[in-house]
């Protein structure tokens, strides 16, 4: 299951991105999704057998990958790495992650002109 | 998705088989499971793009397979066709196919033996 299948895609409106990765029969506490050093988001887990297969199990068929895989983007600058979310359901993973709004335009700093020597006392 | 991946296993105790098929993001109403001519599990189903893709959504990545697949197990003559179970989770159908009991053995049929000529009247 090592290079499990991804989507990505970005919403027109928001300019969110929205990850969609294939992970069937995998157990949510075992993947772990994260932003690492370089703004990479990283999804790492592991598919493993059912425990329930005891002793004299005989598999006819076994083409279902177990195992660990891992999934790398790289997020843009614009991304709103701290608001990052994570959703799984019919054994799809979804991540979405939103756009930082713009930096808010730099208000002009008004200087305030001090009038040389108006109310000092006059002469000494 | 065509050749989605199948495990296929026989329990010990029962002799049930149990097949794992991995279906990640699909409508449980779009799968059909049926049992063919000559007992032939049947497993069929289609996976479809998320309805709300609306206009001027941009994939950056698109490795999911989307359409129609079909997987096909033969049955042996022993499992109870009648019974079989099929339940969607976490992305993945599970099938499982239980054994019909053995036929009863056959009770020996006894035959009366009618002892000829006991009971006849004597001489005509």
């Amino acid at each position: 299951m090592a290079n499990t299948p991804m989507d990505v895609k970005e919403l027109p409106a928001s300019g969110a991105l929205v990850l969609a990765v294939d992970m069937p029969g995998v157990v949510p506490a075992d993947v772990k999704v994260q932003v690492e050093e370089g703004n990479v988001l990283t999804i790492t887990g592991e598919r493993k057998r059912p425990a329930d297969d005891g002793d004299g199990v005989k598999y006819l068929r076994m083409e279902r990958r177990m195992g660990k895989f891992m999934r790398k983007f790289p997020l843009p600058e614009s991304a709103d790495i701290d608001g990052v979310r994570a959703e799984y359901k019919d054994g799809v993973l979804t991540v979405t992650v939103n756009k930082k709004p713009p930096p808010e335009p730099k208000k002009p700093r008004v200087v305030e002109v001090k009038v040389a020597g108006a109310g000092e006392p006059k002469g000494k």
